[in-house]
């Protein structure tokens, strides 16, 4: 008998005919003799009705209400998870972040889960009951709603699943499982067995939706194993697991396209120290994720200095920026939304010389320009014009062979 | 300056446009330098929308988590006025029941008020801010989600503003006031300026849906001076208050239809002691309010029992009733939904004889026959079949004289 934590996304629970799938599956899991948890996201389109009928109502919505308004999605599902679930015979109670106690700092919409109280989930299992807890929110020490940005309910199933040291965290979504790359983009990705945490999270910060990236940080912090899997079908889809010596470390395990890109540039920024603190103190204090920055050096006393942030945040962004600009006195302010980000992930290229090379190669090649460049240990990421999005994603998942041979790892 | 609850009805904030209007309002009476606490309800038909989805997922819904699913609608309309009135320049938060502590008891989706912290709502004033405060739900001992029954929003509003001491609670709806009976079913209907709480209360049992009954005990018990208006317009509406001897006793203050009724017969009966517990204590039990009750005498030991019950609940009362009938050995129960139940009520009433006479006469001019017959102090109720019951309102709307003279009762 084990602990499973399982999480249902949007898609998942989309009508009441795919709830009553969810109810059967987690009927399933309860009657092979588990202790089971659920986690939900909203019916799949109701959380963007909600953000639209805040943006209806203000531009600039206030956040605390924003966060109220749409965490209605996932109290609505749970509930009807439970109704469901108790209709066919299942003891089920559906919980809400204040309930069960998911403890949240206070940055809404953007809100990180401090501590999962496991008193009440506790008690409820004990009573041979199923919970059912509503994901991507929480509340703050004062009492409020708060969620988690999109994709929160995957770090609600994470940590839920860490504080009750659930034998596995089963992520069900629309997919079969993380795969190679797109396979809407590149026909012959692949499905991927087993990958270690930190190429998950970096596949999840450069563009595969699959999971959010939080959750696979909280994942590796509490060495909570994730099984990703469909909810349509029983195929075993990807472990996100611990790196071990049984994982093949392959040279590059995947290629990400991020489209949701936008760079901007401030030309003949005075360059003196501090001028790059005060662009990027309000950007961060905004909540803004700067990715990355490129300072071209000058020898007049001026830089040009360009920088990629979400797609979504640029409006605010240029205003922040346009601001800063003025006062630094730098010349002028453009943005660029026709770009995209593609990178390759590979635990393995920590230990392998060459991979850029080969990955710069292959798109000149290709005749495709690069025009800003980020590496870690374990990727490279290259912005390139939009229209060369899905090609560059198909040459560098067939330069590197990952259309072929046996990605499971765990061989 | 004065405390002012303004509690507003589903029609009010139907749709962003009029959640505008509502804020507009709202913002007029800060402005004339009065403190307000608002009291939503949920956008027309956004209750219906969840009820439907509980109905889908099962027959017979968990009330727990029934519960937490409809109070979403009420979090939905708070949390955009919150929002309207900030993008105007309002310091305004929105307040579930659980963060402000409405505390209720545990019956859930008829739960009552037992009592409203003030603590929260006074700091929020006292910082300046507006409170919104969702309507129609509470919270239990246990942290569950509890909701009041259909109409509990007017119920919020009177108990916030008892909690408070407000000087006012408005109630804000889609008609002008409370009128001598419904005008879609006689034009001639008139507005009433004053009511007494007690002639209001009957009013709201017998059909009348301006405000929930429960709202208007809770203001009778507090002494809360109620205004019902409209949101659409400036008049002054129908004040609810304390009966005082500034208020003229006219003999019939208005008429009520009631087609929400359902007639119940149990036939032969075994007539012993304690067969009516036998029959009615289940009823009871399930929350189900049965309102008349008639026993026929007989002499040969049996008797028949018929009493009434709301339409909605008659297939739940069936159930019990048939189970109930087998076990004292009835013969047979039948149900007939094709009745109303029409009333006229008056403080009047208690020093006037020949009110009685009067109704059954102007009934029996028109050959409409009465089935059964109820009557308080200030009220008396005839049960006719239902295709009788406009006919029946408007004759005794005119018996009584309701279309002519001046119904301002403060006059």
């Amino acid at each position: 008998m084990a602990l499973i934590v399982q999480k249902y996304g949007g898609t998942s629970v989309r009508d009441l005919a795919r709830i009553r799938n969810v109810a059967q599956r987690v009927a399933k899991a309860r009657r092979e003799g588990n202790d089971v948890v659920v986690v939900v996201s909203a019916m799949a389109g109701e959380t963007d009705r909600l953000i639209r009928l805040a943006q209806q109502a203000s531009e600039v919505p206030d956040l605390r209400e924003y966060d109220s308004l749409i965490s209605t999605g996932e109290q609505v599902s749970a509930a009807l998870l439970a109704i469901t679930l108790q209709s066919m015979g299942f003891p089920a109670r559906s919980f809400l972040g204040p309930q069960i106690r998911i403890l949240t700092d206070s940055a809404f919409s953007v809100a990180r889960i401090q501590k999962v109280e496991t008193a009440r989930l506790r008690r409820e299992l004990k009573a041979g009951r199923i919970p059912i807890v509503t994901g991507f929110q929480g509340v703050d020490a004062e009492g409020n709603i708060t969620t988690l940005g999109r994709g929160g309910s995957d770090t609600t199933g994470v940590a839920v699943a860490a504080a009750l040291k659930a034998d596995v965290c089963e992520i069900y979504t629309d997919v079969d499982g993380v795969y190679t790359t797109d396979p809407n983009i590149c026909p012959d990705a692949r499905k991927i067995s087993r990958i270690s945490y930190d190429e998950m999270m970096e596949m999840a910060s450069l563009g595969a939706k699959v999971l959010q990236i939080r959750s696979v940080e909280f994942a590796k912090k509490y060495n909570v194993p994730i099984h990703v899997r469909s909810s349509f079908n029983d195929k075993s889809g990807t472990w996100v697991v611990k790196e071990d010596e049984k994982m093949e470390k392959v040279l590059v395990s995947g290629v990400t396209l991020s489209k949701n890109e936008a760079r901007v540039t401030i030309s003949r920024v005075p360059d003196r120290p501090g001028v790059a603190s005060k662009i990027f103190t309000p950007i961060s204090d905004a909540h803004i994720v700067v990715d990355m920055i490129i300072q071209n050096t000058s020898s007049d006393g001026y830089t040009d200095m360009t920088f990629t942030i979400p797609k979504g945040d640029l409006k605010r962004a240029l205003k922040l920026v346009k601001k800063t600009a003025e006062e630094i006195k730098a010349q002028s302010v453009m943005a660029d939304e026709n770009i995209v980000k593609v990178s390759i992930i590979g635990a393995g290229m920590v230990s392998h010389a060459g991979v850029a090379s080969k990955m710069f190669g292959a798109l000149a090649k290709e005749n495709i320009n690069i025009m800003m460049i980020s590496t870690s240990e374990i990727k490279i990421s290259c912005v390139v014009e939009a229209k060369y999005g899905e090609l560059a994603t198909r040459v560098l998942h067939q330069a590197f062979g990952l259309e072929k041979g046996d990605l499971q790892k765990d061989g």
